[in-house]
């Protein structure tokens, strides 16, 4: 195995553009993860790890390369680093000692695969906080919907904040991104209803049936959904507040919505 | 009008001792507010204002003041303050150049009002995070729950995380605190039934009936609700979750919990 002690390294100058520039991971169609449980989590979602980077003084190397074992799929390129290009890299010591590069995914419309039946599709429009996506995703993990729409992304899906606060569900969840024109023809031409999260003009979240094929959208926490959004809508829907503050966090009202629309479809298996 | 315009000042000492020491507030019974928003609903709140400090720079004087007429209460003791002491103050440049001193209130189960029929109570168990809490009241607001209640709190509620992260509602809510022995008792001698979230031998929430008397009990994230809770409420309630990750935020599964409890109850006239 390699071993690099050097922060000035220039793999590990890679690392941290990879980690700081979203235009980084775009040209070379790499990103960083860090953290045990993400690193099982790309496995678990396919993803090619091109290289792992362990600190031998925190890092489970065995655990580890059991990863792989039990993925049936060859250990890759390896390195060992020192405690400060470690702490270099890493966001927060609880992530186990260990760095991988991995292969982004593409995330078009027309590669994501949907169920035959009734989907439940949630639909995110122009997310701004990459906390707030990840947050989005663990609830869309939670309840195990179909696939996550991002419409008119502002960042790419292999932000670190996306990465660490998706707990690694990014990489298990079916996501795709696109213009919010892309979005709505790709739901409409296959008949999936759209639902829209709205403050006017709308109907109660839970009068409404999502049993049938259905998106719900939900927009920005400042501004809500845009116009192009609520105007081609099959129902605009609200979720009645009754207290002093006028918002909700977006990935706390689209747990709302979703998980209603969960508990008409009874759940699995229930 | 006094002014002050150096960060040594004393009284500005005492209020940075105010926004970072529990006990500084606690000795004292003051806290220290900031933002237009904020003022208004603690003055909503009842809350006695002891002294406002604005930056004239950003400050709507006027506007503040205005508030205090809406509410038909003399204007307190005022002091503009220079764009050093203010940034030393702030936490952010958003909250419009004004700060404030308040009088803390008494949060004892005891002093906690509660509809006759039919109260919907959150309680959460020992929540650790600050902006945990935060999110939490402000589920309550928007599902305008009749109260809230904190087990076993780890923090005061005039924690400067707490009422930014409530938008303030934590003013308006009602909300006690007091030891898990304490709310237990509390509950069941006024025979509201305790409904506590859970990971195993429990019932999937919307199986439930929440339209009686009804507590919903939720525990810290890391942890979970403790035994004391488990062992003596009326029935547990799990949300399935049917993903990769199997946790939520607490204010997210707190949001699925109590908002399904509204839909059961119809909402407010509906």
């Amino acid at each position: 195995m390699k071993n690099i002690s050097s922060v000035q390294n220039p793999l590990i100058k890679q690392l941290v553009q990879l980690q700081e520039k979203s235009r980084t991971r775009k040209s070379t169609g790499l990103f960083v993860l860090e953290g045990q449980r993400e690193l099982l989590l790309a496995l678990k979602g396919q993803y090619e790890i091109t290289t792992v980077l362990m600190h031998e003084a925190i890092c489970d190397i065995d655990a580890v390369m059991a990863m792989w074992h039990e993925h049936s799929i060859p250990f890759p390129d390896c390195i060992i680093i020192s405690a400060n290009v470690y702490h270099k890299l890493a966001y927060r010591d609880t992530t186990e000692g260990v760095i991988a590069i991995a292969k982004s995914k593409s995330h078009t419309l027309n590669r994501l695969e949907l169920p035959p039946t009734n989907p439940l599709i949630l639909v995110a429009e122009a997310p701004e906080k990459p906390g707030n996506i990840g947050a989005l995703l663990r609830t869309a993990d939670a309840a195990n919907a179909d696939a996550v729409i991002i419409a008119n992304p502002k960042t790419d899906l292999y932000n670190p904040n996306i990465i660490r606060s998706s707990v690694g569900c990014v990489f298990t969840r079916n996501i795709a991104t696109g213009s919010t024109e892309e979005v709505i023809s790709y739901l409409k031409s296959r008949k999936i209803s759209l639902y829209g999260a709205a403050l006017t003009a709308s109907v109660p979240y839970h009068t409404v049936d999502f049993t049938g094929a259905s998106a719900i959208v939900v927009g920005a926490e400042a501004t809500g959904l845009s116009n192009a959004w609520l105007q081609c809508t099959d129902q605009n829907i609200i979720i009645p507040m009754e207290g002093e503050i006028d918002s909700m966090n977006v990935s706390v009202s689209a747990a709302i919505l979703i998980f209603e629309a969960k508990r008409q479809r009874g759940f699995k298996e229930m």
